[in-house]
């Protein structure tokens, strides 16, 4: 299968690139960038030299039709809601990693992202990517999922769908590695001002959330609202979540952790802990993992929810690699089962 | 006033040393390790040198009561129970800066600390030493809080002696620089281990969630359980803690600052952010603030409190020499009003 | 072809698996640790959970040269010697990442190393695999070389071997991560000693200058010593080595890359900077690449080479990797061209 | 005293404030900044709330000249060669942080920094203020040091006036903190490319080479050119120098740390570590120290200096600083006896 892949020079797209450079199925027949034309690539990122030899290439719709059978669009929101609709018009299919065709109540988008919407008959075209509990695999157009939304619906999953916790009573607590926060300069990604820092940002604003309900809802749907806040922490990657929820009736640890191991039986990517242990950050980095840890305080009656992926692997880039082979008709595992790097 | 030190090789002895070579009025006289006597300090820790020159000496109570009005023991926990003994029998003055005399229910040490208490009369002696909270002043006996448990009373105080919310809904998420650890070794600790990594550990079974609860509860005596739990940051120090509270009623995020300034009017360690704004961690890095950030959500109902701490600072060594200026009848900024170091 | 990892717990061991997951050729069969044998090797390391499910076992080495072909042996210094002998003697491949195996003169390894040698007939049955200059490839035996001689011995090659520059004028300055200092605890790791700091460390006495100098007279046997440091930097992996050496004549850059191209042609993993540019850390990591980059000062007639490797790569597994497709008659790439992870 | 800083939200001015909170003997009188005029300090900083209760203002020289005995000017270099000038012509006391008065050489200045110098007669007014080694300590202009440049003429300045060493085998690898880099942001120093990175820049080319040889020039007329390499490690602050030269004849290390003990010993800031033992960055961070460690290596006759500052203290402020103390008359030592802060 060929594919082309749009936002090579952001960190999601070079980690698309890395992911399918293992591909068995998949090659990447050209790159693009909608910000950086002229140069050649690996004079921007010289780690690829000797192995990506595609030249860099502006964005030529037609072309890019003509050579690939699908498009992943690795660009920040607000730009691919520009670049996806003549694909979208073509019939041609599309992977999108923005949050640009992800909300699908009307009026969500332009409240949380500040700004138009992608046209929300195209919007409702796609397919919302969660690659564990995907309705229309079939589509030709995914909306991937965002880092902090893919860990959150994932933690909170098994929970909801069996009615085991009070629904006004989540309580989310995510942390985001810096590259979270793009390859764009800011003071607070400046490294004097975050290394040895911590901060919360966007309080009870971020644009996840939005998308997070939409997809609790399917699950539950009196949910009314979710406490989710989202702070960075020093390191580059990786997304560290800890839920809270109230339990409506007690429950054991080991009864926790078999109703997550059920629910997760297929799926390759979501791996349990064992009782009285949970997920450290680095477990999963550089992989499209998503490790959960589960336990239950008897004196409050919460369940804590340990949830860990890498915001560039499951988050984005993994996880758009997994939804190409749920649309190519692939194993979900195809070009995914490296091992995180550890240390 | 002449001091002597204990467990100047640990991070907080350390940094009660660092503190006391600004003070104006306090002369540390003789520095003590319990596992250390035979090197030279600045051996040790070369960074003293030509600035403390005192020797490292083995601990001779008799001594050191013979040249001291106060000795700082910040030594660990399990450790301070027994070198104390002799100084609280002879009635000499200790400030305590491990979690040896703080708890005062019968056999809540044991449960947590899984060892043997000190003599429970003799923690009955103690003043919890809370310092913006002081109940007894003039003892001259004081247990020193632990860095989570001063970042979460002084979250809480202002709505709990409020009334202001739910008793059952606390959630307390804690972030802690890994110099909470201390100095001894452990593979967590490990910088392959630890850099790049984020962990939660102890969960539900941090020593601090009962000291944390005794003091909330002189607020409120119907408090019956927080959900409290703590993780590990890759930075040295600090504390970096988020609180989740239901709110009894709507309220503003102008009325929950005004609330928490006049609470804390008279305390010059306690800074409440401006509207919409947030502490980051580095603003109180190397000093004895507790800066908080307050955000009501009227989605949840949800108070959000963001507080951070040095947790060497306020956490430790700070609180312990602010304990030293009210016992000693100082300015309670004495020595410890320099700019934090940023970046 | 199935082999067998001893030493699979240690920083190198794990870095041997990551790799030979992807190769296409090689099967693990077996894996061991010389200090854990009771415990899964997922609860050592939950990363690997699903992706490794061998028991990790006691060393056994009838039963491993029963279903192995070769044997990886990823132990510290000092124990290889002992568990490698059996092999050896059986006639059985071994490649061996530590330092047991590599100095061929009588009394150099306990000079350096302290401690008592293996037959010194065995180690001149090894090759020293220096992957780009094997000089008995077919040896089935081989001593893998230390990371920082790797990173040494490749940047002064062309160099020496085209007799440019004064012998008695070569200053190197090597920084290495801190997992190269192995998986074992020690204060100058410990993350609040090791985290913002930097240390230079066996002040010219580190273990790897015999090794360096054995290779380098291969080269140029009038070299009569190097000034050889190493410091440590808070990264996790990677070495940066900046190496000075006085150009007999003046030479410009062009010419120098020119000249380190072409030695450098026939072999994948070395890459050659463009003039005026030169690598940084991060863009080998993850990888078996060595990246290259040469300036000359007209001023001070001095050639600087910068040099970076993975240590946990080209300084250990993925060169070892590299020897093994060589034993072996693979392309010496296999297993070994996936993108180094950025950022 | 009343003094003026110009430059604080800059991390150079902000750690002049942080010094001079301290000194017993100045009082800081108004705060500028030449970016930003309108907004309170503590908006841009919260760090400093309560504690510096000055507001933001506009430079207003007249009003500067009126108020305060001497203006620090912490603004980068290009910036301060236009706003010093009034202050000079007024015959008012500068103590100047940037690089625009140092390089007392006709041309020096436009090909190192790329910009028409300021007036050449106004540099020369200037003392160049290499607090050691000041020849017109009375000057009322002072030209602080950069940070390597302080570095590297102390680790130099013992040996070469003694002509202890080969005047062309002049090496210094310097590595600095990334604070080094000012407060704007640049690719290089957003936090997912220099978090666990390390680069080399300015190849040949550092604005600190003709500062550094102006200096050495003083102590040694004929050296002709050194080699000065540059990089960036992922720590906030500090510079760690590693300098190698060639020894005239063999020395041992007593004999060196004597020679250097003796240069410096009335000065209260040069710290000489003990026979085999080499400094550590984080052993000056948050301080004035210079501390340097030695070695001589008997096979290739090089002796090895090991440097460490605090690029933002010895670096920049601390030794504005304690230039103003050498200004005004009094001990070098007010405001900088603090203790580095470690861990």
């Amino acid at each position: 299968m060929k594919v082309s892949v749009i936002g090579v020079t952001g960190y999601s797209g070079l980690e698309v690139l890395r992911y399918l450079k293992h591909h068995p199925f998949v090659e990447v027949v050209s790159i693009h960038s909608h910000s950086m034309n002229k140069k050649s690539f690996d004079a921007v990122y010289p780690h690829v030299k000797q192995l990506i030899s595609l030249p860099l290439e502006k964005i030529d719709t037609e072309k890019i039709m003509a050579i690939s059978e699908l498009v992943l669009l690795a660009v920040p929101s607000g730009i691919s809601k520009e670049l996806a609709i003549p694909f979208i018009e073509a019939g041609f299919p599309v992977i999108d990693l923005s949050g640009d065709f992800r909300l699908k109540d009307k009026g969500a988008y332009e409240t949380w992202y500040k700004s138009t919407s992608a046209p929300l008959e195209m919007i409702h075209q796609f397919d919302y990517g969660l690659a564990e509990y995907r309705e229309v695999p079939t589509s030709k157009w995914i909306a991937n999922p965002g880092c902090y939304a893919t860990a959150a619906e994932l933690s909170l999953a098994p929970l909801l769908k069996k009615k085991l916790i009070a629904l006004d009573s989540v309580v989310i607590d995510a942390k985001s590695g810096i590259s979270g926060a793009g390859k764009g300069l800011s003071q607070s990604t400046h490294f004097p001002d975050s290394h040895d820092n911590m901060s919360l940002y966007k309080m009870n604003s971020h644009q996840h959330i939005p998308e997070i309900m939409q997809q609790l809802k399917k699950w539950s749907s009196e949910v009314e609202a979710i406490q989710f806040s989202t702070s960075l922490i020093p390191v580059t990657r990786g997304i560290f979540l800890t839920a809270y929820v109230k339990a409506l009736a007690p429950i054991s640890d080991e009864k926790l952790i078999q109703i997550y191991r059920e629910e997760f039986e297929q799926d390759s990517f979501i791996r349990i802990q064992e009782v009285g242990t949970y997920p450290v950050l680095k477990q999963v980095i550089g992989s499209n993992y998503c490790d959960i840890g589960l336990a239950y305080n008897d004196q409050t009656k919460i369940i804590t929810i340990v949830t860990v992926i890498d915001n560039l692997g499951k988050g984005a880039a993994g996880q758009a690699v997994q939804n190409l082979n749920i649309f190519a008709g692939f194993d979900q595992r195809c070009g995914l089962e490296n091992l995180p790097i550890y240390p």
